[in-house]
């Protein structure tokens, strides 16, 4: 599922090339291109994160209808949904099954939700086929959302299941990609993610310096005068650096991939080793 | 604009009543039943206090897709998008109009995100009329999207003003109406909106006491054990009222309507001194 991840900003806009330039690196590293999460791994990770998303369907007239929904997951990443027929999404599904759910990251207060990650899952929701696809669903939904367990057995409510054939995601400006359906279906969240906002802030706040190192170090900015983490996963770091050339985008790669959140401590603490030695 | 506002939690579900019982007040308190805000006042607050929202367009094929978007607003509230055609809805939007948007209230972390407010505006989005719509809209999307100077103009994008026809209003559990597009246009936001968060919190912290009397004193619930505020606006506080008896909701009415956040302060401790009389 890994992928060379793209540290250069997409300028497919109808623009000036000036309107996207960034520093580059003053030289070759030598190190191989660092791995990053793929489309699959990303919309899967956004979709675990999550619980509460936007649900598009189709009123009676074919018009889109958004309704804000909580959902939980099969153990292929399809949506469960919980609807009432007494709400107009609920009465939509039964109807015409077509459907969409957008899942946003919750961004930090102050920072531009447009550059935090989203995900469109498309397909068609369905009721759960058999008593034990039911059952899964059931039991996946009162686990995501315990207050469910006050309205599940309502008479107006009714399970259904997004299977999903079409995933697009967007993981701010200049990242996005499209992932298909079994790639998402067979791709695994990111096991990091539960830890990686307190480790972006915790880098940021208390490691300055060893960010700086590894923009230099490790990622060929020799006139880096700062470094700040934007993102962490499971493979390595996004840093944004800046230069008295301007600010860039730095990958970095992990010497190996973290498989849990406690991971993540010993990867860092061996790139700041590396990137001093 | 103003309604009474409905304080009994609705029961429509085909569920048993026991699974609603609230507390009610122990005595008629001889007051007016408080005024609210009408649900188009509550959908032009929802969107005036937003700016990211979920657009449902029409793919090709008339599936419904949706996309997280940033939004302005015209003079009457009708949303305004910068769409590139390079996403998905952007394309979708030129050869059919149809959309609904949903801006939904950012919730505190730990409350339930479902028993926060949202509102789905459907309609037509349109190219603005002339230049001087165009003019309106620019000037708007600039405004609420200070980044969006960096490609308003690249020749990807393009600006849409949603005319809205239908509005539906979730303020959370048991809260729910529709608006009609004239009342929507022509309600006001709450103007005490961008203070109600603040001083929620403070009413919370610093006013347990005040929150309890007015429970007991206006409320009409006597054998109160204390009270929390759940929202605040122009024309009064939702509290939630604990009693022996279990809990309940409390709606008091302000003696005057509010037309600033400022003049909040002075509304509750007008409630306070009067709870106490």
């Amino acid at each position: 599922m890994r992928r060379v991840s793209e540290t250069a900003v997409q300028n497919d806009h109808e623009a000036p090339a000036s309107a996207f330039a960034v520093a580059q690196p003053l030289r070759e590293t030598g190190l191989a291109p660092a791995a990053g999460r793929s489309p699959a791994e990303e919309a899967r990770t956004l979709v675990a994160q999550g619980g509460l998303g936007t649900l598009s369907t189709l009123s009676e007239d074919g018009d889109p209808w958004g309704s804000l929904v909580a959902y939980a997951e099969m153990p292929d990443g399809d949506p469960v949904l919980l609807v009432s027929t007494l709400a107009e999404h609920g009465r939509n599904l039964p109807r015409d099954g077509r459907a969409s759910l957008v899942v946003a990251e919750t961004t930090a207060p102050g920072t531009d939700p447009l550059d935090g990650g989203r995900v469109t899952l498309a397909g068609r929701a369905l009721p759960p086929d058999g008593p034990e696809e039911a059952a899964v669903a059931r039991e996946a939904f009162l686990r995501a959302v315990p207050m469910s367990k006050h309205y599940v057995d309502f008479g107006d409510f009714a399970l259904y299941v997004l299977h999903v054939d079409r995933v697009r995601w967007v993981g701010g400006y200049g990242r996005m990609d499209s992932a298909s359906a079994e790639g998402y279906h067979a791709a695994e969240p990111d096991p990091v993610a539960p830890g990686a906002g307190h480790a972006v802030q915790h880098l940021n706040d208390d490691h300055a310096d060893a960010l700086l190192d590894m923009a230099r170090g490790l990622g060929g900015f020799d006139d880096a005068t700062a470094a700040t983490t934007k993102r962490i996963d499971r493979y390595g770091i996004d840093l944004w650096v800046r230069t008295p050339r301007g600010g860039g985008p730095c990958r970095i790669g992990f010497a190996e991939v973290c498989t849990a959140p406690g991971d993540l401590r010993a990867a860092t603490v061996e790139l700041a080793h590396r990137a001093r030695a």
